[in-house]
């Protein structure tokens, strides 16, 4: 019922992952907006799997062919839809699961809503490859933003216990973000990063997955943006990257942290700094009731680990309700975080379209 | 632009803090309810100022007058509109701080937003007095909620470091929400209340504040309920919570901490139980692809410190972006987790009522 | 389920013709526009009743309280709301109604869909007196948009089968609505004028009612504003009209007529005048393909005979199912067109801000 | 900016005439729908062009390719994309008119509103062709609406001055819908159709259009469904209608001839029959107060005569402003009434499954 999303621009999504396609309509884009495919590819391909030893080896081409609103190089500001055609889709390796619920998966909460109706493979429309239209969309987004001067970008902040640096809420430069963003593997410390491929490495090794958690930061958002009620901009980010499988936490600024000091830590100075009002910390992750200060936005998202392991799993069968066990073949990620950046990312720049 | 929430049940909100009156319509209600005008005062009592010793002496009366929707004792299904007049504001006592942001409050973000024609008296749109009118509308749809088996409470997790017992959510049962419900201090464990009682007052003393966290249950919500993309319970809830003013997280099951384990630990295993299909543990909080499994669903809520707190700080002055010192005099709560309880409880009855 | 409306304004509408209070929120005005109290009490006394031998005796204040949004004279930027507070209801008039559906009105389709819970007191929710708030809302609407040099004026085309002349839709000027806006009778051709009013005061004499069009023009409205889907300027406004009570034919341009004549007559050829295009004729009414051209809107809104009249009529008890007799006492309306002029602009102002 | 449309059933369409495809997702459909594909290819043929001598010669294959939500047969219950691959455009026919704006077409507002960057061939987004996704939608709707018994049909009430039988509001059946369903020329009286064809004829033989009138109705819809503001019955269904292209006009029940009328004669009184409330009259086209009375709906639209023709005009060079004249050439309908019918019907479909 509700595959859409957005006010000012508005999206709707569709798909299963072994379905005849996916793809988002992306309606109420401003006229005369040149496109930049490359950029579209490089992001496609950073959530794309099959890229490197971390990731699942299906090779998807994720390639988007846009239908409508785009003419000559240029947004006709008409709707845009833009479809990823499946391919390589590997549906017999699902078949013998049909009726066993995978633990971690949405199966058992899928059949139930939709009264066993909805398409099983590969996790239908519940499946990370969903996120492939999501990335799209936040690829234009981004764009129509980068060109106001507003830059998004993340970080793997941990995997399981292993923690890269934070970002530094008030000094975050773009920079960081670019350098970042050029990474194989995006960590601020590669030496902290060399420590999390061991430990994703090692999880594949005895067939499990592993976590982690997301930092991301969107550098140089005016001030005054954002609603008091229910469209704060932490209600709006949050709603989006709440609908990202597997996340199941987010928090801004200094988060869960910011209930163990006092409001005399937490409280963030202002002061005068050439004529602009600045924050001496960024405890609010740039944000004052719901609403932009013209600080960092900072906030960090959950990931949780892969839910499909080859491990065997007590499940029970959905139509029988008999216990049963479960063994997740097939070809999965053993750690989807690095795929996740350009997803949590194309949700932040989504939501600060909506905003600007 | 945006205080208006929901779809099946629409919520639209208004008022400032030391304006004339402060309300919500709501509009959706099916006709026919009985509305308990004592549980209401009850919940509107819970969130009220001025109870005891933990929160400010304002004594706000906090009664709801029905305009509209409301005949003989029933909702009558068109809007109901709910209003609080406003009385006993202290306005003098801001008017010495219209021109001074204090930090942590929206007073810059609402000035840029607004370009200064907000109502600045005690927080005017942005005050917490606001989530008065959502404790109003969360009792109506706990009501309803109520009607159909389903049950939400809540308790005090943490105030800064020290932390009450974690609900069990495997194994939380109504006759807990219900007790925690009558305490005065809402705890679980009240050796643990003791000490946090010990640490907001020593804060109060010191003329500083504190914060914490709130964890929620919701029990006996159906199956199948949630929707994959943008309106999963994940991302409904989330977008409620975050515009309960001082929210800066919110997490799912076990939430961040779900990052540090491996999956054969993250994923809960399903069995039969007496027909049914449930989870041995609880680490999805009740939710799998956004969608209800049935078991309870357990979220919790960072609460930051009150941002008043009498001391000297470093500001703004927003007209003149000159370098200044503030001192929040007023009355103010040295820790506000204990009066969020029914707010954020209200969140989630709104939430669900959206979805059942 | 749907007393909401507007996307970049949004109206929430309440309220029962005999209960405590009816009233309006408006969520999205800019910060900062002044408003000018005199002429929304000069809109709010265009609709009231009670002013003159063609409308009922009934007297009501229609102040409007304004609760939150407004402070030191200008709007906020906040959730407005706008509460009228109902005094002087005669509901001894309706009691022995309570049972007896009056025919053409809503009672029977309201018991229907409320379960027999709505407030049946006066129409309650469906009474005409809820387009009081809606002119309040219209009232700010029209300043709003006359500070953008837009101007909004009806005039009554016909009652019955007498019609004044058409508004010319090439050559419509300000002055002309400024002119009618100031008729106590407010048509174009004063000898109609009073044939009108004859008919209107035959019906009231026969305890009869009768019914008119009423003919409305948008001028100055910048060309490129609409949507070809959904949120066409036609789709938008007659959503709106067909929501106040009594309207059962929108049409826009030449309207039905149109079909009568071919292509070739019906085109609106256009030219150059002085570097503009313009149109040499108006059939499309100033809107093609849902998008205005720039030459005035021009529209007609068919408004039935007030279904109240004090005839004997044949019915049905509600309860009993049984055939019944209705003679409908109480203070009516002979004709409703004359109020319902400043209620069709409101719409019109409400649809126009909305694309703005 | 709102190519959305929908409460509990959301529609997002998306294409232009020359493009590469265009298209319509359904989010909302219950699954288990199972879709009838050889109704759903009647209602797409019912509206294809190139099937007669009074539509253009054109031959769209119109051709419905399902994306997503389709599963074994029966929906899924998520979002269900259908596309139409554009094929045999002759593209070439508008390359000579890009600039020129075609007299009662879209061109010169749709350049206003996109900058120029829409796509101007064959009217773009603004093609009557972009209904044909409103045909598919309103053909999995009908099948839904079936199966609950709710029947809807339609047919050309006029063509010019000749006028076929109207519709008798109060015994219509579900037989004489049919009857006309499965005519090449769908009129009550044949004799009348026979002199609408020869006008027709006689247009495209002068080479010019003409327009006319559709009558619909919709039988068996039980009572108690619609809202008394902004979601009534006529708005929901009158938005939908008014954005179908050549539509200028929409009337409910006796529409504008009600306002001719008196009080006592426009009101249905009502009456027993059988134990159920049945009106004697349908003024009010099974409509009161916005919500549906149970007696059939009856409304009618006006379509205008297809702008399109070979005459020579005047118009303007868009990016010049020079008066210039224009010939439309290339393959056009010489009334688009008949097509529209299925449209027409579509969008009722469409609103009262919103409803139901």
């Amino acid at each position: 019922m509700s595959g859409q999303w957005g006010k000012s621009v508005k999206y709707s999504i569709f798909g299963e992952s072994h379905g005849r396609g996916i793809g988002i309509t992306i309606d109420g884009l401003p006229p005369g907006i040149k496109l930049d495919m490359n950029f579209i590819n490089y992001e496609m391909q950073r959530r794309a799997p099959g890229r490197d030893e971390f990731s699942t080896k299906r090779k998807e081409g994720d390639k988007v062919e846009i239908l409508s609103g785009y003419f000559n190089g240029y947004t006709t500001g008409t709707p845009l839809c833009g479809v990823i055609f499946n391919e390589n889709q590997n549906s017999i390796d699902y078949d013998n699961l049909k009726n066993l619920a995978r633990p971690g998966h949405a199966d058992f909460t899928g059949k139930s809503k939709y009264l066993g109706y909805n398409d099983y493979r590969g996790g239908g429309h519940f499946s990370g490859r969903i996120t492939a239209p999501l990335v799209f969309a936040g690829a234009i987004a981004k764009q129509i933003l980068f060109n106001k001067g507003i830059q998004i970008g993340s970080h793997i902040l941990s995997i399981s216990n292993v923690f890269d640096s934070y970002f530094d809420g008030v000094n975050i430069k773009n920079d960081l973000l670019i350098d970042i963003l050029k990474k194989k593997f995006p960590v601020v410390d590669d030496a902290k990063g060399e420590e999390m491929k061991s430990i994703i490495l090692k999880a594949k090794e005895e067939m499990d997955s592993v976590g982690g958690i997301i930092e991301a930061a969107i550098l140089n958002l005016p001030c005054g943006l954002g609603e008091p009620f229910f469209d704060s901009i932490e209600s709006n980010l949050a709603q989006l990257l709440f609908s990202v499988p597997a996340v199941k936490g987010v928090e801004f600024g200094s988060g869960f942290e910011i209930t163990k000091v006092r409001g005399s830590q937490a409280n963030d100075m202002l002061y005068n700094e050439n004529g602009s009002v600045k924050a001496k910390t960024n405890n609010n992750g740039g944000i004052n009731g719901g609403i932009s200060n013209g600080m960092p936005i900072v906030f960090r998202v959950a990931i949780k680990p892969t839910p499909s392991i080859a491990r065997l799993q007590n499940t029970v069968d959905m139509n029988t309700c008999e216990n049963s066990e479960i063994t997740v073949t097939g070809r999965h990620d053993p750690c989807i975080v690095l795929r996740a950046l350009p997803v949590i990312e194309a949700c932040a720049a989504m939501s600060i379209l909506d905003f600007v």
